[in-house]
């Protein structure tokens, strides 16, 4: 038995295959430099390709922004060569990756469910990046929060909500995103005025606040327009105006309409109804 | 030891087979070819298909539209003939392929996950763009944002709300499209009068505003219609008129006919009821 | 070296098998065959199924339905049997097509899942067509949108809405069809009378109004039938009446019955009763 | 080259092998007896199991309901043997079937998912039926639609609601299923009265109308029960009376009951009251 | 040709190989005593399980539930064993089952998705049942629905509610069961006063209400507790009062604590108040 | 024909292969005994690894949880060995196993998604052990349940609500859990005064009452705090007092507040306003 | 057979390949030797790309963050490679891992999809630390629950509410994070006025309230400011006041603003309306 073991050992050493070994070498040399190719080639078709597809679109994505985007898809490019080159190098080197891969296969199921989220998070980051859908600064609504934008990542978007508090947002769950700050906004002032009151008269008063208004306030695009009557409600009669302001200004701009409408009003005589009711006395 | 690595490096270079090189390099040539023959032959089959089908649905897609469909299919095809080629290329060449992407099963299981809302939207873009469902311009409810589409994209579609907002909605995420633009609309006043009022009469008082409206209004289509009483409320009894109008003039034909309803009854003594109560009084 | 590649190539060549190529001919010209067998024979028997199915189920389906549903199936089996004999061929060919579809694999999976939607759309449009659950004209709700059905397609159905806008809704995403245009509706019309009148007196009063409606509208199936009183309430005794109109008549119906049960009430001294409240009046 | 091609074709001819069609013919013939016995063998044991089943559970299934039963069971069954006989004839013959489905893998993936709809609908329409969960002719609430089952099929349950429109319902989209008509209802009557009534008069006037409607009415099953005091509400005291009737007569009684308590009361000068309110006037 | 055809036969006769079917042979019978042997030791071993796990477990599982679950789990066992065996059997016959099953791939994944709810309803049915969550006659709310358990079943559970109507659940769809048998409940009664009113004499009243009540009904199991002052609210201060009762008995006693508190609050002058309101009158 | 059977059993019998009977013997036996060290070894590495983490974890798991979670954790090591060793065993016998489970591969989908909750349900309730989310005893709020735990299982937890019912909830459906035992609690009452009351007379009252409960009261931990103003509402305005109470006695603490208060305010003269109106007359 | 036996014995001895044994030992030496190295080499990696990548992000993690995060990585690393080497020598020794999996495959289908969560929650966690979203001590809103976070683990975080319970919720539940301690906060405080009060006396009163609150309270970060007229209402016009704060100080500055405000009114005469009706008189 132990000159067998002896033995063994011998045809052991015997049988190293240095041949083998120098091919071996030579397959992963071969794979080191395609990788190599591989990436700078990539890169360079990356830069163009992004560059290209910015001036094709007419988007107005600053130069910032086209870098981030060129360095993303760079790195996704090295991870993935590294990776393939070297499963190509432990397949040459004969680790039984694939029966391992296979065996770790219930565990994988559940890591590769568990992860689509992070995958959907970054896919949708990328889109929103490359698509230029919001900027920093931008007053948005987002998934029920509205704010202004103060981070843009792969991962994550960070809003900063008008009481100040900071709402974090995973890209994947965004679906609809609303941005104000992108064109002109309009301000909505609805009033409403009593039955008996002349509408005719209200139209008239809320032209001429709205046209005072647009000589003092720069931020009011457009003449104020009153569309008429919305609503035959239960209080009164309701008179919409409608003014085109600067983006994100509307609220201040209908907060002031407001008030001087009501001050005008009260001038020229205008009710502006509390809710009312018609009582009928009856004997119990 | 080192002359059996020199007899392996020699014999290693006597092994390269240059017949297999010349194999190898005629059957990467052929698929080369074949890939370009598949390219040309698809490129004309797709033309002649998208022309084809538009003018079988006598669908009214216009120029622009076809050739923006056709390009996207020929792109398709374009990559996905790439992708096989170079495939089959691979494949040519020996680098194991299957068992790397077997490896990156788990990653690719997560990514698979991940990347279905990107195919999902792109599908739902492609149809939407075939069967010319909203155009830019048209004034659309899509996911309950109503405005006017700004731009139909692949991926995204951008709609304009009346305030301004600009609303981005991935088309994936789209499911019911109610496209206002497309034939006339209507528009619907209903108006309460009290018990005590006569119906007939506040009926032909609508017939006839709704008669002069349409003299004046070019957006009125056809003579205004009062439907009847659609309620026996607790404030009175609710009456509806009907007027078809061109697309998206129904709110302003609406607020005109409120406005001019409340006037002429107003001057026929028909009172719009503020809410009323019977109260009987009892002692304590 | 120069000679052992010339020889490489002159035994290329020696290597061609002519053999082997006629043998891949036959076996090719042997799946065009069938391949054209295989459509002529199904395309018969779909026919066959089609028209026994409809008959056997004493569906009134139309022939023009009919011939629709058969070509769809027919399209189906054509481009089956393209598919199959196309595989078989490139196997005959020795394109290693299921190692280039593994490697597709993860782009698969996401497409995969991506076109699903689709796929739920076309089978779902396929049994509506098939069990003509709904007809262009009929007047339905499905998915909360009420309208008339303008088109039925494989992938979307469109429905008018009252006020004229065009909604398109994915078959795939209809769960639920009311469909009221296949039978006769009920025109119901509820009334509040004061605690203090007569519900007798009430009821027969609006049986003899629906009496003389129906003599006068030929809408009205059956004679409307009062069922009774279905709730004390705060405002007062509801009665209930309810009448079987000819289908999608039931709203003119409805509204023609509240006018002039409203106005017989008048005569009759019944009276429809404004909200109540009986006031106790204390001392603060 | 030319008499290399015609000693191949030669080679080919020759190479047929008689032997192995007919023993591949054998094969076959073996493949369609065996098919044909298992189809009869399975389609006797459905038969006793359908019956036997239905024995067992005491399950009140009419005939035509089993004969339906036993013959989707033997349709399932012939389809599934047709289905392995045919594979495995095909692949006798050497279709190389496994990697034509490996090949349509993509589009299979989007297929099965788009297709399990379907699957879960007959699924869950087989077990309805077996299960006799509803019947042609019961009232029913499913999914939130009342009314009269008028189908019930493998695929989906239609059913006609109370104004006449048709609903149609996947089968698999069903997942509570409540059903009036497999016993006894009740009609449940809830009447309130003012703090200053006499309830134990209310309660005694409500059991003698309950009882004399008991003996007019033969819908009601048992002495109609006043079961007490349910709330003591803003407006007063609410009383809550319960009367077992036949399946689906509880709306009619309730209606029935209402009208008469309520002229009882009126003759016993129990009050319903309308709403209160105590006023404390004060002084601005 | 000819004669090459009989000499085939002939070879495929003599290839008949008799050894082969006798060693098939034994092969299949070991299969059906091993699966016989593996059904009967199953079977005790189940049988153990069960009365064993129940008796551990201190479970009052009566002696026909746990019956059932024998029978449940040897009826899994058997056709499980039966499905093992018959597909060796058939593996030894040669017949190719690996390949018909990857060709019946698509529709498996259909099916399978399709019949995931028939094995949740199971599994959720067998642990209801194994873990005694509900009882035949137990009041319980499941999934909104409140009634009476009429039926357990492997698939579906059936509730009867108080107005009579049948309730089919299936199993799988069952996650939160809520069960009112199982311990005593309680009664809670909450009495609105003005703030007028003594709290302490009102609370006194009550707890005395309560000990009579106790006296007389034997649902009472604890002393009536008068928890305190649960809200001030609009109409005045909300006491609560609550009673332990046997299960379900909850309703009759708090109507008669309603009613009697109500009866005796009368009695002590304690005022239930109606809405008030103070009123403040100003000139117009 | 005869003898070829005869000399095919006598080959068969000469065939059995005893050297492979005892070779298999040998490697079954090895299989129990590394089976039997595998689960004695794993055993002993859980009991370190259970204790050890939870000293490291400063968690308050009691001896009998570690003990419960210890004997889980032995649970799955034995029957995963279990089920490896029985596995290798049937390998070795040569029972194609992997073949029967392809084929069952239909059924194992359904059963593999069907089986997924119970398998959710286990992991949770495990991690709920592990980390004691929820002790017996303490008053929690899960899925919108509240109520005192009366048990913990590895699959479903059971809550015993106010009203003595027992809720059964599959742990897999737990997301959030909100524990009420584990730290102090706050009492919180808000108290409305009318807008003409005095705001600091109202604190000073409501601080006093809340010192001398905190006297009497052994539940309250710190001195209560009035925190101010919390809306200035229609009926007036509303002031909150927060009062730190050991866990769950923050509602009978709230009770005797809010019964206090009102006294107290009653004899200060501070009014808690029913609704007011401020009633403007008008001519009809 | 006696003597085949033994033979079949010594065979069996005389087979032990001590060469192999000796072979296979070398290779799990290297095995040991090589996944040592990893786990050094990896840990030093992870430590760097750790530290480096939080410099990178000028994130504002603290020392002790940084060692949880690469202690977890180095965890995961450990773990990863244990499994790869494990796997490689039960590979190496012939255990049929593989098929074991295979075989396991359904329960691993199921344990796959239920541990999803798991994975989920642990990514989410991992992601949630890194970010540095929320810190210990943080006041947070997340998935509705409001208030301080006391412990962020990898699978759970634990929030503090206001009234002192524990809420534990799983991280992969998280999606929005909404973070108030990492900004200054606003106060807002919408007071309403009666529409007869003056509009700039009631902000100029506000504006001094707001100035004066300011030099007596250190929460105030900015001077308030009074926006104007959010909203012309039922009751009367309402007024907005902001004010920046320190983090989570807005609820006290709030209540504090409220009270001195309508102290303020109080004294200027400025009305704080209670709900407003008209009443019109009518004769029944």
């Amino acid at each position: 038995m132990w000159e067998s073991l002896v033995s063994a050992i011998n045809d052991r050493i015997a049988a190293i295959n240095f041949a083998d070994f120098i091919s071996k070498g030579i397959g992963i040399l071969i794979v080191i430099i395609v990788a190599g190719i591989a990436i700078r080639t990539g890169s360079f078709i990356i830069a163009r390709f992004v560059s290209g597809r910015s001036s094709k679109m007419n988007l107005p994505v600053e130069e910032r922004r086209l870098k981030t985007l060129a360095s993303i898809l760079k790195s996704v490019l090295r991870y993935t060569v590294y990776f393939i080159a070297g499963m190509t190098i432990l397949d040459t080197l004969g680790v039984p990756m694939t029966s391992i891969i296979a065996t770790a296969g219930i565990g994988g199921l559940a890591v590769g469910f568990g992860a689509q989220n992070l995958v959907k998070d970054v896919i949708a980051g990328f889109f929103m990046l490359l698509e230029d859908q919001i900027s920093v600064g931008d007053y948005v609504t987002i998934e029920g929060i509205s704010g202004t934008v103060t981070g843009i990542g792969l991962r994550v978007t960070t809003i900063q909500g008008f009481t100040g508090e900071i709402n974090i947002i995973p890209n994947g769950s965004i679906t609809k995103v609303v941005n104000y700050s992108r064109a002109n906004n309009k301000a909505i002032v609805d009033v409403s005025i009593s039955y008996e009151s002349d509408i005719d008269k209200a139209i008239s008063v809320m032209k001429s606040v709205g046209g005072k208004l647009m000589e003092e306030n720069q931020n009011i695009v457009e003449e104020p327009n009153v569309l008429g009557v919305v609503s035959l409600g239960d209080a009164g009669v309701t008179i919409r105006m409608v003014t085109t302001v600067k983006p994100t200004t509307q609220w201040s701009v209908e907060r002031e309409l407001r008030k001087r409408i009501k001050e005008a009003f009260e001038q020229e005589g205008i009710e502006i109804p509390y809710p009312r009711r018609v009582v009928i006395q009856k004997e119990a």
